[in-house]
């Protein structure tokens, strides 16, 4: 009678039974009108959901791949770019940078804080040949949502484009990147976007645009020149992850029916919800400045934070995700976007009231689950999240 | 009252109804015990259908990916490289050396020819330095196969490794890896293997391995030193592709289950038949040593080859693939791989012979599917094929 697992983790998140199905129906082949037309409907959807009228390119990858594309198609050998630090994900830029001989500028923040949008100006007026600026909307391993909107603004009155890695902050936290001034996004499937692992996305300003027929970095599956080409015949230049992109056309069917500014205050009330069920049980959060799409919680004192996520998932098959590098033992972290619900989230916290009461912590039964449902319960948040 | 379409295309090939269901199974996590399990297994199986007890890594990218990573990880700007040429496929070997500061010794031939194995000792022994050959198991731009046994036989005598694109070819060409000695073996799921397009495999020999850790190209998500570090606790250094590797473990134990030999047999026959079906009609064939997978039929004299699969498709839905570059309205090709079944092929002859009638070509109507229908049912080829 085992029940299947509730995945609370950012990413892969669950899937939508639309996009289950679409995933298993037979494959089209993708140099044919019905792919093009299907993959022009589908990059517009994601202009949606990027909130930009420039083009967009979709690889065959991880995120990771399309954070590549970033760095190497920008930049060249020798170049300088500001680098914001602040969690594993932050520090992939930095990864790529010295991969790529990019003269990274770190902006660095301590683990759960924001970086300072000021820094980064000041980052900036030090360093005035900086190409760009490498960002993350939301940083998945703390869960801190930066102030993208803050940071646009300096960064545009510089020559540096702004790179922001949105991999788990799309459709979660808002990120509108033409209104901002977010010269690139890039994205994953796997997250808001409610989709398996596999496709990647990277959106291009004007200033942006430039920089990619300007780089002399060497590259080929990631040159966003290639990909720019093939647009133009609503195509790619390497074979689509062809059942991806069908699943994509469903997912972005059920985020544009609701509305992004709808989708994105749904992820909102149930990051509440989550944060208010913590603090009822005593617990305390990690970010200084919690994102929409994730929230990581300290583990109490005296307890061995990686039994947290084990024992949830042994005793109660609800997965949530443990704290990485330097932060594993000391929090774990539950994700509210895409599919998830706010039943998710519920059982989430019975699961967690049951892993805390086995690990002998102390608090009131029920009080934790009790606060997260008086949230949904308030009458203008019952609608919002159905 | 619309039939699904038959794809007889050379990628993606058709899903198996196994596949299909994996891939609309609710997801699950990639850094879990269950999926390090199912991964592992998967590998073990990539492992058998490449015929190599060496490490592979898996990547979340098109077959391009893999080839790119086989480019970077092996060799560093400046180094030499023997690329045999042939077809589109090839071409792109000799692209990516570009890209990379590689120097391609190339070793031209026609399309529709196969690479004299002899032709590849001439060039390594004028270029002693080269690191590295770059072939093509089946050029699937023209149907050709290489004498990949005779081609690594030559190249084991010199310090140079053997890297052959086996995207289209493996699971219907032979191509064993640690027996012929070929040392990297690049393939891709939308084919053989019978999955949607989207993850991509690079086998790696002793001798390629000491290349990985020598190579000074700058690489960060194709860098297969992270690859083969994740391996050892059976993960990726970046998020899986989950959905489709847990398709791969399915579609491993269809090939498994019959036999890699009996597989590419199935393929070797149903090649057998399409190429006695096109020359029954009085068709000629393009490649001078055809493959398993996909055979190139020359258009007729006075016959606008990119009308034949634009009726197939327009009036039987039924979709083979035309000439590519060069190529474009010469031939047309049909593959018979994967999934691929001989009712598929008889269901392609009966398109194929409807295309022709309705564009003018004079043949025996009939004569084609009988012809093929004829090699199926040899008592030894009607097992075989089932």
């Amino acid at each position: 009678m085992a029940r299947a697992d509730i995945l609370l983790t950012p990413g892969p998140t669950p899937l939508p039974p639309q996009v289950r199905e679409a995933l298993a129906r037979p494959i089209i082949h993708h140099r044919t009108s019905q792919y093009r037309t299907l993959f022009k409907r589908a990059l517009q959807g994601m202009q949606q959901v990027m909130e930009t009228s420039q083009p967009i390119a979709c690889l065959t990858s991880s995120g990771t791949g399309a954070m590549e594309a970033a760095v190497v198609n920008l930049l060249s050998p020798g170049d300088e770019a500001v680098v914001l630090l602040g969690g594993k994900f932050a520090e992939r830029w930095q990864g790529l940078c010295k991969a790529y001989g990019i003269t990274a500028i770190t902006v660095p923040v301590a683990y759960g804080d924001a970086v300072e949008p000021g820094a980064v100006g000041k980052a900036l007026a030090a360093h005035p040949k900086a190409k760009a600026v490498f960002a993350t909307l939301c940083e998945t391993s703390t869960g801190v949502v930066h102030d993208i909107q803050a940071i646009a603004a300096i960064t545009r009155k510089s020559p540096a484009v702004l790179v922001v890695d949105a991999i788990s902050g799309l459709v979660a936290d808002p990120c509108p990147a033409d209104a901002w001034g977010v010269d690139v996004v890039v994205t994953g499937s796997q997250k808001g976007l409610m989709l398996p692992p596999g496709l990647a996305f990277i959106s291009l300003s004007q200033r942006a645009l430039d920089l990619v027929s300007q780089s002399k970095t060497p590259r080929f599956y990631t040159d966003l020149r290639l990909y720019q080409k093939a647009l133009t015949d609503d195509d790619t230049p390497f074979t689509s992850a062809v059942s991806l992109v069908v699943a994509l056309d469903e997912a972005l069917k059920i985020v544009l029916e609701r509305g992004l500014p709808q989708t994105i205050e749904r992820c909102a009330l149930m990051a509440k919800a989550t944060r208010t069920g913590a603090e009822a049980l005593g617990l305390t959060l990690f970010a200084k400045r919690p994102s929409n799409g994730v929230t990581a919680i300290n583990a109490p004192a005296g307890i061995d934070g990686k039994q947290i996520p084990k024992l949830m998932y042994d005793r109660s098959k609800v997965m949530v995700a443990g704290g990485q590098g330097e932060m594993a033992g000391k929090l774990f972290r539950f994700a509210h976007m895409g599919y998830i619900s706010p039943e998710d989230v519920l059982a989430g916290f019975a699961a967690l009231e049951d892993a805390l009461g086995a690990l002998g912590y102390k608090f009131t039964p029920g009080s934790g689950i009790k606060a997260a449902q008086a949230v949904f319960a308030q009458p203008a948040v019952a609608g919002a999240v159905r």
